[in-house]
């Protein structure tokens, strides 16, 4: 049995763990702070420890080769990270300087590629053709695996689902756009037409969670009063069930896919969310496209993107997974 | 050199022509009318008949295959057309009746896919790897070209790209969803919008078009006046501009693809749709997606799908085409 490290890299945190290849064994999984604020050295010597550290806990494994997930854009051919507003990069040589620390052979894809190939791999898409995925956190990020393969487009950028349009006149996105699915349904969306609809006078709970520091309402705070019976937070969910359904109808219409996968913390919105979630989904795709669909929350939960890099490293180099 | 025949049957016309395996040369190019309402056996006789009509003008080629385009939802692997509103056919195995009827290897795929994969075989996308295409008329259909390849989803009912969803609670689409593009930007809706803008109040030539009979306002008509200088229906089409490209915008965003090609009534507006809705894509979509992709016009204006029909024949049968 070969071993494969994989490293996830996010803008928060690095995790890192040590990956069997046929999935049944996840060793020495580590994880600490990123602090970007360091700079990319610091970043790199971090990850490079950390896979160390990983791989010391594999010891007397046959490890490899490693695989990276980061933000990007980023040329999964150089593996060149060409620039993340997060960490500060442009045009970063992250795959050589990883392989050149750790002396083992090493691939680069993005991270929310990497969480959905993850889950594909051994996760809630296990086996299936077709998945489209969507990370649901601060942004929304995307992935595509079509054919048990990821979809990267002309030039590496594809799967930016979050940024697909839902209302072509609808509320600011960060990317500059209108009416992005991002805008309404990622962590920080929800938040805001929480504290919207408080501002406009909503009868509901929701300041007591936060000492009336609307500042502090999150998304987990929504989901927190929702199941603690605040109907307002729980008209909030089921508004971005219906949103969020409108994204999802239009994928499902466009991809016809096996599996669509939602990872993230809005999973644990759990059924209040995916019940109203898959009902908007009927309501909006075609039956033949829906009936064959299964929308799911992502197992992995916060190894994911682990998973899915070592994975992306076995694909690439014994053509397989 | 060996020829293939490409059908391409619509709810309105049928279209035939034997096309050379390099695409050099469309022969016996045939056309009638289907007349759906005689009946799915008068239908496939009249196809059959064309076909021969159509062979009989390359006579001394050597004729191997046959490649048809159909309305579906449709089984590319049994050949069967499960079913199609406009034709009025439950379960027709379409493929099998015309080998019968041709005594040649015949193989089906869905009309918008032939006719995109026919942009891609030898008209405006010819040569790239990913290319999303929309063909716009009565209603938005899409297809889906990925690696030279059409991209047929779980139960090939992939690429349902007009039914997207735009306005998240918009118009009424005939699909019975809110907001689909194709509500907005097909050649009825675009109508409908401007009639809805002259019974406002709007100050324009339109009526003079078409004798003051509303009803007669079609999307070609909003063109002619705009050709003309009317400029409440150069608005219609910049409206429409605006519209479409909300939702090309996020085809670039979720594919990245090297073209995207519209097809159909629509692209008679030219430049004057044209030039805003590139314009509309670089607003809303990524830098590094739309910087290479390029949005054009097809080429193969009433023969796209029976190129695209005889290349899928080739793909299937040959490996490539």
């Amino acid at each position: 049995m070969r071993y494969v490290v994989g490293i996830d890299l996010g803008g928060t945190n690095i995790v890192v763990g040590t990956l069997a290849e046929d999935g049944s064994e996840l060793l020495g999984l580590v994880s600490e702070p990123t602090l970007p604020d360091q700079g990319g050295d610091a970043v790199i010597a971090r990850i490079v420890k950390l896979a160390r550290a990983s791989m010391a806990q594999a010891k007397g494994k046959e490890i490899v080769g490693v695989g990276i997930g980061s933000p990007g854009p980023l040329d999964t051919k150089t593996g060149i990270v060409i620039l993340t507003p997060n960490l500060g990069w442009v045009n970063m040589p992250l795959r050589d300087r990883v392989a050149a620390g750790l002396k083992l052979p090493t691939v680069l894809d993005n991270d929310a590629n990497c969480a959905i190939y993850g889950e594909w791999w051994r996760g809630a898409a296990r086996g299936v053709d077709h998945v489209i995925g969507l990370t649901i956190g601060t942004g929304i990020g995307g992935g595509i695996v079509l054919g048990g393969e990821i979809y990267h487009g002309a030039s590496d950028v594809a799967g930016e689902i979050g940024h697909m349009t839902i209302e072509a006149n609808g509320r600011l996105c960060k990317c500059g756009n209108q009416g992005c699915l991002e805008a309404y349904a990622s962590g920080p969306a929800i938040a805001a037409r929480a504290v919207e609809g408080i501002k406009a006078g909503a009868t509901t709970t929701l300041p007591q969670y936060v000492a009336g520091d609307f500042s502090r309402i999150t998304a987990q705070v929504v989901y927190e009063a929702a199941n603690d019976g605040d109907s307002f937070a729980l008209d909030v969910v089921h508004e971005t069930a219906k949103l969020l359904g409108a994204g999802v109808a239009s994928l499902v219409n466009i991809f016809n896919p096996n599996v669509v996968v939602i990872c993230g913390g809005v999973t644990q919105a759990g059924e209040k969310l995916f019940g109203p979630l898959t009902l908007e989904v009927h309501r909006r795709a075609f039956k033949p496209a829906w009936e064959v669909c299964r929308i799911l929350p992502g197992t992995l939960t916060g190894t994911a993107g682990v998973y899915g890099a070592a994975a992306v490293f076995m694909k690439r180099t014994w053509g397989a997974c």
